[in-house]
């Protein structure tokens, strides 16, 4: 079974940017905002080049994210998911994930990536293993 | 000179909620949505319990930190200040700091924290040592 409950993944898949964390080497984090979205019980998001976050993840699998939800709960607080999980890299499909992403996070109207002929670049998927936040995750 | 320029010190002392990373034992990424502010070139927070991140902060000082500013640009890629840097903790003051903080995050009428005789507590002062992201900030 998932960690993530329905609630968990409707925020996934609501278009709200993700505080992603990766390990960089030495072990220091490394921050990076993303555009996250759900294949099946994974957590994906694409990069069309081989940045730094996609090095990390090679080298060390453990991740973590943070989402707002932009709600406050009764003494001010935002409520937040966050998910630790374990990530791997595949090559290739980072215009069609972006394409399918950006419909979500800009618009019904956007071409994204906008460029000709994109790098067919990589993705991050990540398995969840825990989570934690402020909000009903579990 | 401090590593924060003028825009990024703007964005930390808005009420904007830091989504900030240390190293738990073994190395793994934690997170957690904190408040956060200035201490002239510091970024300090409250802790009013030992938590998790203040037991890290003491065994790996190494921490990043990543706040939205809810700008988007050009392309519908939202604005974001990443802070790296090296943080200590101090004992006492959280009180008084998350009522400083509050007046910003919640409104200028909150009583925080909503307790009669907090625990003095922690704060996590930060040297920041480099800045990422996407926005105005070098």
């Amino acid at each position: 079974m998932s960690v993530l409950n329905e609630t968990a993944r409707q925020l996934i898949e609501s278009g709200a940017p993700a505080h992603f964390v990766t390990l960089g080497k030495g072990g220091s984090p490394q921050m990076s905002m993303v555009w996250v979205g759900l294949d099946g019980d994974e957590i994906v998001m694409a990069h069309l080049e081989e940045y730094q976050k996609v090095r990390n993840i090679r080298r060390d699998p453990r991740v973590a994210l943070s989402i707002a939800t932009g709600r406050l709960n009764a003494i001010g607080m935002e409520e937040h998911l966050i998910v630790y999980g374990t990530a791997c890299i595949t090559e290739g499909g980072a215009p069609e994930l972006l394409q399918r992403l950006a419909f979500t996070y800009v618009g019904p109207d956007v071409v994204f990536p906008p460029m000709d002929d994109p790098p067919r670049g990589y993705l991050t998927r990540i398995t969840p293993e825990r989570v934690s936040g402020m909000g009903d995750w579990r």
